[in-house]
C-alpha cells in the first residue's frame, strides 16, 4: 500500500519545503515532486504543513502518587495524544524499593500492552541506588530502557543523596543511559513544607511557595556539576526556573554535555493562578513560577539552552485534586498537556517567539534523537518511520475540557485559543486521526526498545548521528580516513 | 534527462541518512528509496556523502589591490572553486568614490560574465557615504546585489566614520540589505604602521603586530552597537580574533541580529608562520592571531557564535608577494582558500570539532540563508538547483600548490594531509568534476541575482524561512490563522 | 594657633570613631583622645561627624560654552562649594586650537586668582591633538596640571579621532598623567541631532534622545579598548548610563586600571523631567537617563565600579537656559550641584545606598588620590591639611534656589529634603563656614600644584601610596627589603 | 603609663602616614605629630611601619582529630602567633553530639585559660543540628561566641544535610551569628576516598584527588544559595579552589551579604608538593590546589572576593603525620602558619600583588569587624586596645623549622625567604616580643566576649559600622535626621 501526502509544506528540523511525502507501508520511502504515479492513494495537504509525528518523552499514564492514581491511563491518555499529533511517547516505569528493576519495569509494560494507540518507550526511575541496583542498570539498557530518572526531591520517596546521586550518574554514563533529573533540593523543601502546615499556611499557593525557584536553581546546578565530576552528560527534566535556566546555559557555554526540557504549562501560565479559586488544579512540581518567567523561557527555546519541550502530563480530576484542599501536601501534583503540547508549541511560531524548523526540532526530532528513536522517529525522511501529522495552520481551537480527549474533567488551558491544530495524523502508515474522526485501536501502539541515547554512545560500534549545535562540548567521533563513516 | 545518484548517505544540515537523490535536468525532484525506474544515469555514492555544493560566500578574484592584481580571475578562481566542491560564490564588487555603484558593479559583472565555470553573485563595498550613495542602495537590491560592505579600517581608501557608518547600517536595513562589515580600528592601525615603518620594523610580523586583535574586538563591539542603534542586523566579515568573538557572543546572547563569518586560514594557522622565511606568504587582514585562536574559533563554530565558514579567497604569487619583502606595507593582502575550504572544514569533522551536520550549514546552507540564496542553493530538497558533491570520506589528500587549481605558486596549506576530497561536483546537473576530470566551462556559471536575506525581511512578501537557532533574538512572522504560512 | 575639634564621630574612608582632632595652624597635628591641654581654641563637635573637606574634582567655573558664559565665577562657584563642605575643587581649564597649553592655562589662572575662596586645581581640556600639543604634556605635568581631558563628543570643536585619542593616552601615561574622557560616540550623535532638528523635534527631550545611552556605553568600552593598547589608565568622567557602567565592570574585573565618576543629578534625577515645562534646566550632557538608572549607579557606588562622585558644575539662569526654547542645540549645557553634592551624597547613607566611610571615600579621599592631592586633602590625619567639615546629621533641609548660594536662580533639586548638613567648614585651620554665616574671602584659595596620580607613578621617587581596593590590577611597587617603603 | 611609638609610618586599612602613636595603659590614646611630652618611654619606630595586631580568625589549637591531637597548645600557639605578629586569635572550639554547645565551649575554654599568651575567641563547631542544639544558639552569643561552623563534608563527623544546614543558618541569621562554612561536598568524596583505598592508591596525592576543587566549588554556590534562602550572611572558611572563588564572585555582583577567607597555603604552595617524598605533610582540607590557583587567589584578594587571610593553623610533627604513610585516610590534617601568615601577606606587597592598607585590612581590620572585634582590635585608633606592631620591610628573614616557634619539628614554608618581619609587638600597651627577646606569659591573653559581627546587627542598638565595600548589598542602617549617628 503506497500513499502520497500530496502538496503540502515539509518541515523538518532545519528545510522548509513543498513536496510530496511517499509512504509505502509503515514507512516514509521518499520525499519529493512527481512521486504520485505509484501511490494508491493521495492525500491532499495543501496549504497546511507535514511534520513529524510529535515525541513526548515525559508523561506518566496511570501513575500512582499521593495516594490516587492520575485518571489517564496508556488507553486515553495515548488517544489524546494522538488527538493532539503525538505519536511516541516516553513514559517514566518505576520500581518500589527493594524491588528488581526489571520487575518494575513489567508491571509497566503490562499497564500499556494492549492499552497503548501510540507507540511507547519507558525511563526507569531509579528508587535507591546500591551495588545491586547500579549492576541492574546493564540490565535495562538491554531491555530498551536507555535512561533513568534521579531524583533530589521526595526525600523518602525517591530522593537519593549525593553520593548515590554521584555513582548512578557515573554508571549511567559508563554505559550509555542518558540520566534524567528532577532537580530540585528535597531537605530545605520539606522544612518549608512542615512550617507552613504547622503555621495553617496550608493553600495550593504554599506549595509553590515551599519550592522556591532558588531550590531548583540549586539543585540544577548541583547536578551539573556532579555530572561533570562522573564523566557523564545530564538531562534536566521539567525545567521550570529562571535560575535553572542560567544554570544549564553558564554548562552550555562551558561545552558541557548538559541538556534541558522544559514543559507548556511552564511556557503558558505563572504562579498567579494559585491563589485562585481552583488554584490546586495547577499544583505541580516543580511549581509555576513568578511572572515574568515564561518569557525567560521562551528565551532559553531560542537560544538553545533549552532542548525539548515535553508534557510532564499527569493529570487529575477535580475530585482528586479536591483531597488537598485543606492541605497541599495531600495536592496530587501533575497537569493536563499531552494533546496541546504540539498546537501550544506552534502557537509560539504564530507569536514569533520561535521559528517553524525550531518547532518541529524542540517537538519531535531533539527528543527522538536524546532518547534514541532517531530516525525511526522524529523526521521525514527516507525509511523514517511513516509517523507523520498534517497540521493546519489556518484551523483555531479554543482548548476546552469539553472538546479535550483525556480523562480530566478540567484543563488548564480552558480557554486559550491556539492558531493550528492537526488535520490529520499517521503512525507507520495507518491514520489514527483525520476529518472522519479516530481510528486508533488500543494495543496498536509498539513498545519501542529505544537505542542509546546517541550523544553517549562514543565508544560503542553505532556512528553518533548528530550533535545538538548550540553546545561548546566536543562530539565524540569515529576515526576518519579508514572507510567508515563519520559521524554527523 | 534523469540523473540517480545512488545510495550515497545524504547529509543536510539537519539530517545524515542513506537515500538515493533524484536529479531531473537542473534541479533535485527527490530523494528517496526505490526512485530509480525513471532514471537514465545512475551514479553509484555508496559508502559516500552527498551533499550540497559549497557556497563561498567571501571571495575577491581579480581584485585590484596594493598596485597588484589577485592572481586568481573568474575563470581560474571558479575553476578552482569547482575542484574543491564550491559551486557557488559570492564576490565583493567594488566602485571607485564618486564612481555609482551600479557602474562598480557593472564592471565586475563584466569580469565574470564569460569566464566564471560556476555560478555567482556579488556584494558590494561602499567606497563612501553621502545621500547619493545611500539613495543607491535601493538599486542594488533591484540588481540583486542584497548585501554591502562596510569597512572600519583602511583609511584613505575604504574607511568610513561612524556617522558614516550608521546611516549606512541604518539605511542597509530599511531596504533590507545585510551589511557585511570589515572591523578592525583603523585610525590607531595608522598610527601603528607608521611608527613601525620609522622604526624600520618593516617585516611581515610587523603587519599583524600593527594590528592587534583588541582593535579588532573593539570595532566589532562598536559595528554591534552601532547596529543596534540602527535596528539593523549586522554581520561580521572574516572574523579572527577571541576578542570579536566574545563581543559577537555577547551580543548574541543578548538577542541581537548579529551573523559572523569566519575564514579557514584562522581555524589553521596561527602569527608564528609570519616570522618564518616566507612570512609575507601569509599576510592578510585582519592577520593570523596568536596561538590557541584556532581552537576558540572551533569552539565558536561548535557553540554556534560563528555561522559561516568562507575563504576571504584573494590569492597572490610569490612573485607579488616579494614586493612587501622590505616593507610590510607594500605586500599584497590575501591567501589562498576557494579550492581547499570544504575539506578543510570536513578535516574539523575528523577530529572531532564539529558535526557532519553542522559542516554542511556552516559550508552551504547558512551562507545561502543569510545571502538569500536558499533554498536554490545551500540544501538538499525537492525543487532546489542540483548542486551536488559527492564526497568522499576514505579519500586522503595533501594539500600542495603542486595540486591546487588556483593560479598561485604556493599554497598556504602546503602539506597538510587531509582525509576526505570530492569525488564529483555537479551544478544543476551538470558534472563539472568527476573521475576523468574537469567538465566546467567558463562562462556556465550563471549571475545570481539573490534576493533579500530572509531575516531582514519582516515586511516584505517573501515570507521568512528560517531563524538561525542559537540566538535569542526574536524571528520576524506572518500573521498565524489567516491561512497564510507562517515563517519557518 | 591651636584648636581643637572636640569629641565628634571622626569618619574617614575606612574608620568611625569617636575622637578629638587638633589642628596647628594650617594642619592636622593629630587625632586622638585627652589632647585638649594644649588648644587654644575648643569647637565642641559631639554628636555630629567630623570629616574630611569635600574634593570637587569636576566643576567649570566660568565656562564660555554655546555662546553664554555659565553663571557661577570663581568666587560665586566656590563660595557656594564652601557652604556645602567642599573645600577643594579641580577645574577645566582650555586651549584654543592652534594656542599653547600653558597659555590656555594661564587664561584660567588669571579667572581663579584673586576670586576662589577655596583651594583649587585644574586639569587641561584636550582641543586638539598633534606633535606639538603632545610635547606640551610634559609642561603641563611641571606646571601641577596632572591630568587631561579628551573628548570623544562634540565634533568640530572638542571632538578628536581614534588616532589622535590613541595618541594622546599614550604619551599622558608615558608621563604619569591621567586621562579623563568625555564618552560619547560624537559622530552619530551629530547624525541624529540633525534629523531631529530638520523634523522639527527641538524640544529639551531631543537633547537627550539624540545622545543615546548605547553610545556613552559604545564610547566608554572603546576608550577603555584603547587605553589598554595604550599601557594607560583612564578615568571616564560623568558616567550616566549602565550600559557605560558595565563596560567599566568588566574592565575592573579584567584588572584594567579604568576608574569612573559618576554626578549627584545622575543618582538623583532621570529623563522624565526633560519632558516637563521647564525642561531646558535639565539639560546636561550626557543627558539624564531612563528610570531605573539611578538605582544601577547607587549600586556601581556599592560594587566599587565607580570611584569618585563629582558634581560637573556648570550652571546657568533660566534667561540663558531658555536661548533654547525653539532649539535644543542652542541649550547652554549645565546644571548646579558644588554646593549641594556632599549632602546629596550623605542622603545615600540615610537611605542605605552606601555607608558613613565609603561617603568620605567618594566625596573626599578617592578624589583627592587620583589626582594627585592626598594626603594634604581627602583624610583627617596627622599632617593633612586642616580641611575639615563638621557635619550634622540632625539637619534637615529643604534644598533651593531661594537658599542656595550659587548664583543660578534655580535648582534643580529644588523641594528635595536632605536628612544632614554641614555645621561648620574649615580651610586649612580657617573658618569658612559656620553658625555665624560666611567667613570666605575672595584670593583666600590657593592654586594646588598637584602631583601625579599615585596609580602612574611606577617609575617615579614617590611611593605610590595605596591601590583602590576592588579592581583587579596589580599595584605598581618599589622593591621590598631595601629599607624603603614599600607602596601602600 | 605612657608610651610613645614615635616616628613609624602607620599603616591601617585605608591610610599611609607618618606619625607617633600614643599609648596610654592599654589603650591608644592619639596618633599625630608633636604628642611626646607626656610619654614616659619612647619607642623609635621610623623607617618602619606600624600596624594593628595581627588577628587570625581561624586557628585549631590542640584539636584532637584522627586520633591525635595538633601538637601545638594554647601556649606554644600563640607564643608563635606573638612573634609573628599576631595578638588576637579566634579558635574554633567544639561539641560532642548530643553535649551542649557551652559545655564544648567550657572544654575549650578550659584548654586555654591560663596557657594562650595572647587574646582569644572561640567560634563553635556544631556537630548535630536539632531543636535543642538550635535553642542554644542564643546561649552562645550570651557567651560572647558570635558565630558557629556549619560543616558540608566530613560524613559521620561533623556533616550535616541540606535541611538541617538550612535551618542552622536561619537561626544564626535571626540571631545576628556568622555562620562560618567548611564547603566541600563530603557525600561525593566519601565514595573517592574509599574507591582510592581499595584500589590501593593511598598516597597523600590521593587525599587531594578525593577532594576535587569542583566539589568545593560545588558546596560553596549551595552555601550560598541556602543562606540567600534563609536570609542570613554566610562566611566560607578557607576557600582554596577558583571554582568556589568564581561562585562567591558571582555572588558578591548579585549584592549578597557573602563573605570569604583563605589561607597563606593555597596562596603559596600548589598540590605539586604532595607527590614529593614528604607529601603527607602538606595534607590539609580542602586540599593544595593546582598550579596557578594561588594567582587567581591573589587576584580575588584585589578584587575584593575575598575578605580575609586566616590560617587554619593546625600544626602536626612529621611523626604524627607518618601514621597515614601507608593510607591518605589516616594522615590528620592540617599545617602550621600562626607565625608566619602577616610576613607571607606582606610579601605579597612586595610582589606588587596586594597595597600596604589592603595587607593590614586583610590581615586585620577585616577580620576584626566580621567578627566583633572591631574598633577595640584590628585598626590604629583612639580609644582601640593598644595591640601594636613595629614591622621592619627591610628585614630579611629564611623561614624554617629550625627558628620557628610552634612546636612542629618542619614548616612547610621551609626555605621561603620573606621580606619583612616584626620587630616589637605590643598587646595591650604590654610588650610582647622585641629585640630582646619574648616577653610574654602563659595567661596572659584573655578570652574576648566578642560582639555581634556589625554586618547582623540590622536590628540591634549598636549601630553598624562599615560595610566592606565591594560587595553590592545594601548596608542595613539606622534613620538619619533623629540625632543618633547614621552607621558606617
Amino acid at each position: 500500500m503506497r500513499t502520497l501526502i500530496a502538496g503540502g509544506v515539509v518541515v523538518t528540523a532545519a528545510d522548509v519545503l513543498t513536496a510530496d511525502v511517499l509512504v509505502d507501508r509503515e514507512q516514509i520511502a521518499a520525499v519529493g515532486l512527481g512521486l504520485g504515479a505509484s501511490a494508491e492513494r493521495v492525500i491532499d495537504a495543501a496549504g497546511r504543513y507535514v511534520i513529524p509525528g510529535g515525541v513526548d518523552v515525559h508523561t506518566h499514564m496511570q501513575l500512582a502518587t499521593s495516594g490516587t492514581v492520575a485518571c489517564d491511563d496508556f488507553a486515553s491518555g495515548t488517544a489524546a495524544a494522538a488527538w493532539g499529533g503525538t505519536t511516541t511517547i516516553v513514559d517514566y516505569a518505576g520500581h518500589d524499593r527493594g524491588e528488581p528493576l526489571l520487575s518494575g519495569l513489567a508491571r509497566w509494560q503490562a499497564k500499556a500492552a494492549g492499552a497503548a494507540h501510540i507507540d511507547y518507550g519507558f525511563h526507569m526511575m531509579i528508587s535507591q541506588v546500591d551495588d545491586r541496583v547500579l549492576a541492574e542498570f546493564a540490565g535495562l539498557a538491554a531491555a530498551g530502557v536507555s535512561s533513568v530518572k534521579l531524583f533530589m526531591a521526595y526525600p523518602g520517596v525517591y530522593m537519593i543523596d549525593d553520593a548515590a546521586f554521584f555513582r548512578a550518574l557515573r554508571r549511567a554514563g559508563e554505559l550509555g543511559l542518558l540520566a534524567a533529573v528532577h532537580a530540585e533540593n528535597g531537605g530545605p523543601i520539606e522544612v518549608l513544607r512542615a512550617e507552613y502546615v504547622a503555621s495553617g499556611l496550608t493553600g495550593p499557593a504554599y506549595h509553590a511557595r515551599s519550592r522556591p525557584a532558588l531550590l531548583e536553581g540549586e539543585a540544577t546546578a548541583r547536578a551539573i556539576a556532579l555530572a561533570e565530576l562522573a564523566g557523564a552528560p545530564v538531562y534536566i527534566a521539567h525545567l521550570s526556573a529562571a535560575e535553572a535556566l542560567a544554570a544549564v546555559h553558564v554548562a552550555r557555554d562551558r561545552g558541557r554535555p548538559v541538556y534541558a526540557e522544559t514543559c507548556p504549562h511552564y511556557l503558558y501560565l505563572d504562579e498567579s493562578v494559585l491563589s485562585g479559586p481552583e488554584g490546586a488544579r495547577y499544583v505541580c512540581s516543580p511549581p509555576l513560577r513568578q511572572a515574568g518567567t515564561p518569557d525567560l523561557l521562551w528565551q532559553g527555546l531560542r537560544r538553545g539552552d533549552l532542548d525539548v519541550v515535553a508534557t510532564d502530563h499527569c493529570p487529575f480530576t477535580t475530585s482528586q485534586k479536591s483531597r488537598g484542599e485543606a492541605d497541599f501536601t495531600q495536592i496530587p501534583n501533575g497537569l493536563n498537556g499531552v494533546e496541546e503540547r504540539l498546537a501550544l508549541l506552534h502557537e509560539g511560531v504564530c507569536r514569533g517567539e520561535i521559528s517553524l524548523t525550531r518547532w518541529v526540532d524542540l517537538a519531535a526530532t531533539a527528543p527522538a534523537r536524546l532518547f534514541g528513536l532517531y530516525p525511526a522517529k522524529g523526521t521525514i525522511a527516507a525509511g523514517a518511520d511513516a509517523d507523520l501529522v498534517i497540521f493546519d495552520p489556518a484551523a483555531t481551537r479554543s482548548l476546552s475540557a469539553a472538546t479535550h480527549h483525556g480523562a480530566s474533567d478540567y484543563s488548564v488551558y480552558e480557554g486559550l485559543t491556539v492558531h493550528g491544530w492537526p488535520e490529520l495524523v499517521m503512525q507507520r502508515g495507518q491514520v489514527l486521526v483525520d476529518a472522519d474522526g479516530f481510528h486508533g485501536r488500543p494495543g496498536a501502539g509498539r513498545f519501542l526498545a529505544r537505542g542509546m541515547p546517541p550523544l553517549l554512545s562514543a565508544g560503542s560500534p553505532v556512528p553518533v548521528r548528530r550533535r545538538l549545535r548550540r553546545s561548546a562540548h566536543r562530539p565524540t567521533f569515529w576515526a576518519c580516513g579508514n572507510g567508515h563513516l563519520t559521524p554527523g
